[in-house]
């Protein structure tokens, strides 16, 4: 078992990866933020004039279409192809696929064109991009009928990638192994964008850990689920809990990570 | 009376309506996580290839000019106009009307164009768009002359909706109803964005109370006047009040809220 | 010695100067935020359309190119020369010059056609811009080798503008004199977006003194790094640090700022 989540962080705080991402207006500070407290360094940068270069400079490409218009679609698919020539990984997240066609296609294009290391979505999103009927509300997450973890494996095989599915209980899959991580706090649920900051986090933990990245998907949400059971206590509501959280990132430990990670194959 | 604050908070947490934002850049955070955080959900998208899709699933459309350019203005209308076709009711927040001429005229367009359910703007704002000579500096609320009742109805009379004008009491007007509203705390005129938290708000009380949106807006700015009153309890200034203004919102109690509001008509 | 930031923050308070900021989308909120718990007006606009309208109400104006596109370095230079014919003072934050050509070539542009007061950045976007090799890696700051004050003086000799290069110790020179700031705390480092807030503050602090930019860029810069030193008192890490950074600008105090500002001239 090579899963450690407190190895992966030591290793990504000493060589502080660039994760270079293009999401959306609503989160940018926010997993901007949460990717430094972490100990990665964030770059936002959006224009096609600029993305491939950027790009080659990280250690990971994050890939959010909260927010899509026509240019930032150019520079998502342009820096998605300069990643894979340069090997640098890449994640996807298809906030709001299934809740309007052009996200649901936007996404659809991108797995097309580029090469995805990671999908990291709710269950609602990754079931649209297999083709599974699901009711996806917006850009929350919605329970979706059957198995998260088949859906997770049946999108691996599908995608030829990595589905990392969050929810109570995240599925990470690969195709063939299943990572089933149980940390994490309801309260995750009442802030915006903390999905988008475990598709970054995944992103730091792409970069810090160069092999198997179905371990580092896995290693990124225990460490962002642990992170949110310290940051809900003495959390008085939404807006402490957001605030705490940034704190616990930082103040997460790599030496007690391990047994904190509640991580189970198979 | 059917002015019950806590009966339609009590509703759209059960509802959880979308609610659809297309607004400016400097608050898109704050309001979606206002929007969380009061119990209904916040969905940003603002591209022409989907506004008109993912208002038609929102129970509100809510608009804000603060960060403007040419193509959001096109996806603004076209968004309002598939909001009426719909019978989704659509809140305009004029950010800034009177401070530049892009501003006032994009205002006006949206208002001729769209049939809007609630202008909720400050003083300045609302006069500049009656024809009435207002001080606007920048985007921030400065005192007009005169009576803002008096505004609030007239604006409500002459624009065929109900005018929202917020300042240290606010007015709630249909044209022939006025309900002035005494709720909130100084130091939401110390944070960014608290007013369009309080347009945010709006299309969420819409999008709870189907009937009297006259009603729906006075209770819409009292709630969030009481979540400022309590996050102002051991606040030690902006930063924290900010903070603690989400907790407020998301502890709000529906089964106390009227004895809280402070909302007298005539 | 005319240096007083007491002086200079009293007298901003009191002139509530509007700041046209046209800045990256990540810190938007953030340096609005700022501005307003400093005692300033923010204004966020960024449209061709009304960019020069809004400086010429403006105080100052501040230029970041934290998220570049085309549209906006064009809004950018139009604002910028508005500025310069209304004699209003310009801000240049060339986040991330030396990271990508795009970001270089940009800040170069402005600095060739826009008559920049104040350029403030890292010791490597800024030596970027004086032709000196510099690692930049993203938009985080990185060591450069060499003398971070002679640096400053060269680039305000070659620039013919006040140079404000922050780091532990920040210098800024008009070419002739050099103060020195030594406020700050370490955990400004660990937020997003804390150099784009120095780059506002310098805005508010140029719009509240007439005279000597030198050195109301380095008053700007003591009062930011003093609010940060109370900042970091009861922080938990860079999330409550984050918090408390906005109660501590609106607590600051003019009374005793001059003492707790550490400027040393020479």
């Amino acid at each position: 078992m090579t899963i450690s989540a407190g190895t992966t962080l030591r290793e990504l705080r000493e060589r502080k990866p660039l994760v270079h991402q293009i999401t959306n207006y609503v989160v940018m500070n926010e997993t901007a933020n949460a990717t430094l407290a972490l100990g990665a360094l964030p770059v936002m940068a959006h224009a096609r004039e600029e993305v491939e270069e950027m790009t080659r400079l990280a250690g990971a490409l994050v890939i959010n279409i909260g927010t899509l218009s026509p240019h930032w679609v150019d520079a998502m698919l342009a820096a998605g192809k300069a990643a894979n020539e340069a090997g640098v990984p890449v994640v996807l997240d298809p906030v709001g696929a299934g809740a309007t066609t052009y996200r649901t296609r936007t996404a659809e294009r991108i797995l097309a064109e580029v090469d995805v290391t990671v999908l990291r979505g709710n269950a609602g999103e990754v079931a649209t991009l297999v083709g599974v009927e699901a009711e996806v509300r917006g850009v929350e997450s919605m329970d979706v009928g059957g198995d998260a973890g088949e859906l997770a494996r049946s999108a691996a095989r599908n995608l030829d990638l990595v589905a990392s599915v969050t929810g109570a209980v995240d599925h990470v899959s690969d195709g063939s192994r299943m990572l089933r991580v149980a940390n994490g706090h309801e309260l995750l649920g009442a802030v915006t964008g903390t999905g988008c900051m475990s598709s970054a986090i995944t992103g730091c933990f792409l970069a810090g850990k160069s092999a198997a990245p179905v371990e580092a998907a896995a290693e990124a949400l225990a460490a962002f689920g642990v992170a949110g059971e310290d940051a809900a206590r003495d959390a008085n509501g939404p807006g402490s809990f957001h605030v705490n959280l940034y704190d616990a990132l930082a103040g997460l430990d790599p030496s007690t990570l391990d047994e904190r990670a509640n991580i189970a194959e198979g």
